[in-house]
């Protein structure tokens, strides 16, 4: 079967988000004041072929953790449709 | 009251994700093959103050449509919270 699991990887919370800061800069230049904090992550969607939903959930997190997020400065999360 | 607006950005289904598909290959050479597609895209998170949930909805498409997300190569959806 095919399941797509949705990656989300976000800076952590404890560290500065330079990117961010900037969009956020940019959105008040653009007269949007009342955003408050802006943080920019990226989101990967993995079209994955698996027995079961577990099997693709563990699929997905094996190549969380080895490829696609930096664990020393992000936080992922994975949902699996 | 302030809500938490999650943007997911991606690249339009019709278009090729170079960035993808190198990823794709890098998940291959450590092994991992059940991965058939991989599309990345941005996932943006606007801490909003406004007054109700529609509000915050609003300003997040207006910061959506002028700044985040390049209309013409990528779609966009909002999540409040």
């Amino acid at each position: 079967m095919n399941f797509l699991a949705e990656i989300k990887i976000m800076p952590l919370k404890e560290l500065l988000d330079p990117q961010g800061k900037a969009v956020m800069g940019g959105l008040s230049n653009l007269g949007l004041k009342n955003i408050e904090d802006v943080r920019i992550g990226k989101h990967i969607q993995l079209s994955i072929e698996a027995d079961n939903a577990v099997e693709a959930k563990q699929i997905a997190e094996e190549a969380s953790k080895k490829l696609l997020a930096n664990q020393v400065m992000e936080e992922y999360t994975i949902q699996i449709t």
